[in-house]
Parts: structure tokens; sequence; C-alpha cells
């Protein structure tokens, strides 16, 4: 990693502020640890309380519960609630959450290429 | 935002399985409130310590230098010492610190985007 040159041009410090601002604004709603799993999990298909737990390995009930309610006032994720008994509660995607998927792509293959990268260093 | 309808078809559970994986890995290296910010702050050209912490607006000193260390171990930043009177010290973005221009990218374009559909509802 020596003598590295960066190829890509360097941005303008107007670029550069936008850009923070943009890509702040987006961590903000959907960085932190857990938001893009849960939203993974549900790509599979509607899942309930306990399942998505299972699904997220490592969540707790307490912050799950929580990330859910924040997911769900942002508009990612809606709870449906079955009336019957025993009553239901399921969590589903909504269609406002597909607008990640080109983050959730390129987070993907980022996230693949650097494993690769890691286990080829060793 | 009622009765909306899933238009991506759903995901295998295997493919979920894989997806929660590589992002997971993902956000294990760059997630977080400020590795993204810095980067894009160090996209500009390089910086002095002092000249980052003005840019990446809100970071203490501390919190700088821990985030940059582990940039640093990940091999996204180099850091430069010229051992003039008095030493200068820069941080400077790594070639590896480019395979993020997607992810970048995607939440720059999301960031924006959420922000405009935020102040529309408002």
């Amino acid at each position: 990693m020596e003598n590295q040159v960066i190829a890509e041009p360097l941005h303008s410090e107007a670029e550069c502020k936008r850009s923070l601002t943009a890509v702040g604004d987006a961590l903000y709603v959907i960085g932190g640890k857990w938001k893009l799993r849960i939203i993974i999990a549900l790509r599979e298909g509607n899942k309930r309380f306990n399942e998505l737990q299972r699904t997220v390995t490592g969540i707790s009930a307490r912050v799950l519960s929580h990330e859910l309610k924040e997911l769900e006032l942002n508009g990612f994720v809606k709870r449906n609630v079955y009336t019957q008994i025993p009553v239901i509660v399921e969590y589903e995607l909504t269609e406002y959450s597909n607008s990640l998927n080109d983050v959730l792509q390129s987070l993907s293959e980022w996230g693949a290429m650097h494993r690769d990268k890691i286990r080829r260093e060793r």
C-alpha cells in the first residue's frame, strides 16, 4: 500500500460539502448496526417479531423493538396487526424501502469484495 | 403509505443470508457515524488533523483520532509524516478507498432523494 496514487480527480470543496450532507442524511436515517440488516431480513418475506430476531443474529429484543419503531416512523416498515385469536403482528417492507435497493446492492457487493481481499491477504 | 405492494420479487432465504453477511461485513468496517464522512472529506484533498476536524462537523478530536486509526488499519487512509520543523502530519486516501465509490455514490443519491421527500411531505 505504498506510494499510492488516487486515480479519481479530486472533488471540489462545494461537491465535497454536498456529498457530506447527503451521505450524512442517509447515515442519520439508515446508519447504525441494525437498520439495513432488518430491512434485508424482511426482503425474504414478512416476519413476526421472533422470526425477525432469529434472522438478524445478535440483536436483542429491546433493540429490535426500538429499531422497528424508527423504521416504521421513517416509512420503511409497516406493522400489520391481524386481530384473530391469538393476535398476530407481522412486519412488512413498504414500497419506499425499495428506494434503498442501490444502496443495499453496492454495500453488499463491497462487503463481498472486501471479505475476499482480507482472505487473500491472510 | 397504505396498501403498498412490493414491486421487487421476494428474495430466497439463501440470497437473504448471503446479502445479510456481505452487508454486515461492510457495515462492520465502514459503518458508524463518521468513517464515510471522513473519507468524503479527504476526497477533496489531503488534510491535516485540524483541517479534517473542521470539515467533518461535530466530531471530537478523540473520536477523530480513533476513527483515523481504524481507517488506516483497514487500508483506506494513509498517514504521511513530513519530518521538517515543525513536523507536518497529513492524512491521505489510499487507492483502496476508491473501491467505496459506488457505495458513496448510492448513499449520496439516496440521502438527497430522501431529503427532498421529507421536504415535500412537510
